[in-house]
């Protein structure tokens, strides 16, 4: 059978491992395109057209001082839908990727999600944003205390979604939930959880919709149900509302 | 001149090495030191005599659920002070080791902490821990929030007090503060973070008392006393009170 985007799904993976190296060795040469455009003043709509949905380096703050979650991320998506995903972890040199119906990958080893039930017996990774307006922070904080106090295992934050998404893929946390990600930050983690068996929601709920800037990931509904219960929605604004609007 | 201890920290690094490889292959038949021998009910006071201080798996709930990072923590005190302080980070496979005096290392290479004066560009590294209870979790989500919006770059959670250490003594972090650690969380990284340059405080600011279960570890004064301003502080009990009396 023609495999259509095999070639951009090839070009992806061999990009984001030359990028991650570029973005160790010449820090500040790197090309940002997803971030970098919409900063720019370009639309960020999802159109049925192929469309590439980059972040050239996840976990900016991270990569400034040496922490070691920095990701390449690049995802790409037609008619709407994302046909890959491809997340390289520079500083673990692991590369995980997924291509839609083809199970995902870690360095070629396949990955799975965890199949932990119990909500007692999960970690939960979250992430404080970058927003510091008090109320927002003290509903993230709020949020965080209700979910430790379920009570799971444990909290983690390691500062950068699209390794956190990786995290739920292969098992070593059972979700991740956060208000206030952009698209490019967890485009190609999505496809990668869902490869490996977990799910994507709506921190209400409802479905997962990539340019709402709200997002569960979990490896199972049981667990991303539970963790809904706790969670304190607060209003950002849509990844696509056109500029002149935000 | 004649070195008392070299033995003693060339078997650290062995051992912990060893214990590292022990722990991935055979998670179960590790043999508990710190934490077992006072789980048996072994006093827990430090004297004059050279004294081990040992934790075998730091961050197991890491290692239950394949989170990366699990520490073999290992440090050697003679007169109440540390010698040499060893960290075997096992799943990234990184050696952390220093004795007192002569330098902090990871993988033999020097490392220092941050130089990093401005607490606006600092990141945070601090945990939950285990306890689940109210006031205390209050506590700690409201430090935790009022350290965030002094404002600095980013909290972190790793699980692993060990490794955040060890963090601290890289650089990649600032600062890490706990209540309610022990000292075999914390002994081996204690001479790790001092050996590359930082310093170690008790968490009103006094001076840090290793079984106090209290301490803030930062690469420099400044940025440890700023964040002291914002630490609730809770009461815990110390890790020598002889167990009758806990």
């Amino acid at each position: 059978m023609e495999d259509p985007w095999q070639k951009a799904y090839d070009f992806a993976v061999a990009v984001a491992r030359k990028a991650g190296a570029v973005c160790l060795e010449h820090p500040f040469v790197v090309c940002f395109i997803g971030e970098e455009s919409v900063a720019k003043g370009e639309p960020c709509i999802l159109t049925d057209k192929p469309t590439w949905i980059i972040d050239p380096v996840d976990g900016t703050t991270n990569f400034v001082h040496g922490f070691p979650f920095v990701a390449v991320s690049i995802a790409f998506a037609v008619n709407k839908e994302l046909e890959f995903g491809v997340v390289y972890s520079c500083l673990e040199d692991k590369m995980y990727k997924a291509r839609r119906g083809k199970g995902a990958f870690c360095d070629d080893e396949p990955i799975q999600v965890s199949d932990v039930k119990d909500i007692n017996q999960s970690i939960i990774i979250s992430e404080h944003g970058t927003d510091r307006s008090p109320e927002k922070v003290t509903k993230i904080f709020s949020t965080m205390q209700k979910n430790l106090c379920i009570p799971v295992h444990g909290l983690r934050g390691s500062g950068t979604a699209a390794t956190n998404m990786c995290s739920v893929a292969t098992g070593a946390v059972e979700a991740l939930f956060e208000i206030g990600i952009h698209c490019w930050d967890i485009a190609a983690g999505a496809v990668i959880v869902k490869e490996a068996g977990g799910i994507l929601l709506d921190v209400d709920g409802g479905p997962f919709d990539l340019m709402s800037r709200r997002m569960i990931s979990a490896n199972n509904e049981t667990i991303a149900k539970r963790i809904i219960k706790e969670i304190e929605i607060f209003p950002v604004v849509r990844d696509d509302v056109p500029i002149e609007k935000k």
